[in-house]
C-alpha cells in the first residue's frame, strides 16, 4: 500500500439511475460482508438489523466518521485502507471501554464521481477489519453526496457491567501507561501534506502505513478491563496530550508526563530529526495514534503487565502519573512545561 | 414552522479554533440532551456509551442520514425541523421492525459557515424527538465538513425475538395495509422546488409540514408486532410503489394495488389537481411518507384493526394484496399497470 492512489478505471457509481442504483450497491455490500455471526438474527437488507444481546452484558456503542478533505484525500489513500481505518477508529473506542465488538453499521455519503471499483475496495476494507475483529457488518445506509465522501461507522459491542473502563476513574497517584508507540501517524500525515520526496524510504513507509492503518487494541482493552487492571482508559485519537488532559479532567485530577519516557516511534523521530522539528512536542500533539492510555493504581501494576502479556505481548510504556494538582504538565528533565495538546485534522476544500 | 428559513444571526461554529471548539459543541449537546433513561449506564462524554440491554430481547439497530443538497436545503428548512426529521426517519425504521427505541447516537459533519444558533436548534430538534420517543441521546461524533451539512443518526431499540416484523414474511393472499396518508411530503418537496407562490395557503402548509416532520409510527409498529397481527412490514421512505416492490421481492410474492383505494393526502391531491399532475402516480412514487406498509393474513384482519386502535386510533387503509404472480401491478378500474416506483432524492450542488 503506497500513495499516491490513482483511481482505478471502471464504472462509476450508479446512484443517479434511480432506486436500482442504491439497491445494487447494497447487494455489492452484502456479497462482501460475508456470513454473519450466529448472534445476528437479521443482517443486511431489512429496515433494521436484529442482534442477540449477551445476557447480563450491556451494549457499548460508538460512532465515528471519516470525511474527505478533513480526514483524508482520495488521491492519497487507497479506498481499501479507508474502509479499514473507518472500522478501526471505531473499534479503538470500544477497546478503550474494555468492550468486545459484535457488529457494525456503515453509513456512506457517496460522490457520484467515485469509481465503482473504489467503492468495492472500500467495502472490502470494511469487511476485512470487521471480520478480523470477529464482528459482523449488519447494515447501514447509502446516500449520494453533493460534496465529500463521508464514511460513518457505528460499532456495537458488549462489556461486563462492572468492568467497563471509563475515562473518569483515575485517582491521584495512578500510573499512566500508553500502548505501542506515538507519533508515526502524525509524521505520515506531514509527509502526505509535503512533497513526493518526503514519502520515499523505509521510515516514510512505516509512518505512512501507520497513518493509513491504525493498530487494533481490542484484545488489550478487553483483557485489562477483565482483569480490573486499570482505573481509567482512553484512546489516543487526537494525541497523547489531549488524551491525558481529558482523562485528568474527567477524573478530577492533574497529570504529570515525563517527556524522556515517551515511546516516540523511531521512524517518526527520524522524520522529525530530518525536518528539524521537536519530536517530543510533535508526537505529543500529533493525532491518530489510536493507542490506549491507561491509568493504573500502583498496586495493580503487575496485574496490568500480565494483562498486556496475555493480550498478545502488547508493548507498553509508563509515561507519567495522575496527580493531585489541577494541572497537566510535562517534565523535560530541566523544566516543567504545560502539557501541549491541540491536534486538529487538516481542513481542505475538496471542491 | 414556515419556509423560507433565514439563518439566525449569531456566532459561527468554533470548529476551526482547535480542540476546545469540538469539546464546547459536545457540551452544548450534553446540556440539550436532558437526563438519560435509567438504562443508560454511561452517556455522552466517554469513548463510547454504555446501555443496559433488555433481558431476552435482541437489539434492533439502524442508521440513516440527511445530507444537505440531497435531502434538504438549509435555506428551506428550519434547523430544529432537520434535527427532528433526522431522528424520525430512524425511528421509522425501528417502527417497521416492531421495535421499541432505547437510544440514539448522533454523528454530525458541520460546515464552518453553520451559525451556532442553527447548531443549537438542530440539537434541540434531535433531543425533542428522542425524548418524545422515550429514548436517550447517548453519544455521537462531530467533525468539520468541507461541504454539506451531514446529520447521521443511529437508533438502537429492542424487540421481542419472535415478534420481529420482517419485510420478507408476506404470503400470497395477505392483505396490504398502509397507515395514514401518502403523497403530502412529496407534494411539499415539489412546492419547495417551485416558486414562492406555490408555498402559500392551507394546503401548502399541510404538505410542507408533512415534508418537514414525518409521522411517528413507533407505537403502531410495536403494537402490531406484539399482537402478531401482520406477517411483514416496511416503512415508506421511497414511496409506496417502492415499498410494495421490496416487500413482494423479499417475500417471494407479487402484489396487486388498487389505485382507487390509495389514501392520497387531501392537500396533496389539491396540489396535484392544481398542477395538472396525476395524483395517484405522484403519490405512489413520491418519497418520504414514512408511513408503515403491512402485510396482514386475512384471518388476522381484526387483530390488526384492534392493534391500530390500541396504538392510538392510527388511521389505516387496505390498498391491495400480495399475490402468487411474480409481478407488482396497480389496478386502475379499467386496466392494470405495472406498479410505478422509483423515487429519487433531489441532488443539487451545494457549493
Amino acid at each position: 500500500m503506497r500513495p499516491p492512489h490513482t483511481a482505478k478505471r471502471g464504472f462509476f457509481l450508479p446512484l443517479t439511475t434511480g432506486d436500482a442504483g442504491e439497491h445494487s450497491l447494497i447487494e455489492r455490500i452484502r456479497e462482501r460482508a460475508g456470513a454473519p455471526r450466529r448472534d445476528v438474527v437479521l443482517g443486511i437488507g431489512d429496515d433494521a438489523a436484529v442482534l442477540e444481546t449477551v445476557r447480563g452484558r450491556p451494549d457499548v456503542v460508538t460512532t465515528d466518521s471519516l470525511v474527505e478533505g478533513i480526514h483524508f484525500k482520495l488521491e492519497w489513500t487507497p479506498a481499501r485502507a479507508l474502509g479499514r481505518k473507518a472500522v478501526l477508529v471505531n473499534l479503538s473506542d470500544l477497546a478503550a471501554m474494555g468492550a468486545t465488538p459484535r457488529a457494525i453499521l456503515l453509513s456512506l455519503c457517496l460522490p457520484s464521481a467515485l469509481p465503482l471499483a473504489a467503492f468495492d475496495d472500500l467495502i472490502e476494507g470494511v469487511a476485512a477489519e470487521a471480520s478480523a475483529a470477529k464482528c459482523s457488518l449488519v447494515g447501514g445506509n447509502i446516500t449520494a453526496s453533493p460534496g465529500p465522501l463521508v464514511i460513518n461507522v457505528t460499532a456495537i459491542g458488549s462489556a461486563h457491567p462492572r468492568r467497563v473502563l471509563r475515562r473518569s476513574g483515575g485517582k491521584p497517584g495512578d500510573e499512566l501507561y500508553v500502548t505501542g508507540t506515538i507519533g508515526a501517524a502524525a509524521a505520515g500525515l506531514e509527509m502526505l501534506l509535503g512533497s513526493p520526496a518526503d514519502r520515499v524510504g523505509e521510515h516514510a513507509a512505516a509512518c505512512l502505513d501507520r497513518y493509513y492503518i491504525p493498530p487494533s487494541r481490542v484484545s488489550c482493552g478487553r483483557t485489562v478491563a477483565g482483569d480490573r487492571a486499570a482505573s481509567a482508559c482512553l484512546d489516543l485519537s487526537d494525541g497523547l496530550g489531549d488524551a491525558v488532559r481529558q482523562m485528568a479532567g474527567a477524573s478530577g485530577t492533574g497529570a504529570s508526563i515525563d517527556a524522556k519516557a515517551l515511546p516516540v516511534d523511531e521512524a517518526a523521530r527520524a522524520w522529525w530529526t530530518s525536518t528539524g522539528a521537536d519530536a517530543i512536542s510533535k508526537a505529543v500533539t500529533g493525532g491518530e495514534d489510536y493507542e490506549l492510555l491507561f491509568a493504573v493504581p500502583p498496586k495493580r501494576r503487575r496485574a496490568f503487565a500480565r494483562a498486556l502479556a496475555k493480550a498478545g505481548q502488547v508493548p507498553f510504556t509508563r509515561v507519567g502519573s495522575l496527580t493531585t494538582a489541577k494541572k497537566c504538565v510535562m517534565a523535560t528533565g530541566e523544566s516543567e512545561l504545560e502539557l501541549p495538546s491541540g491536534f486538529q485534522h487538516f481542513i481542505v476544500k475538496v471542491q
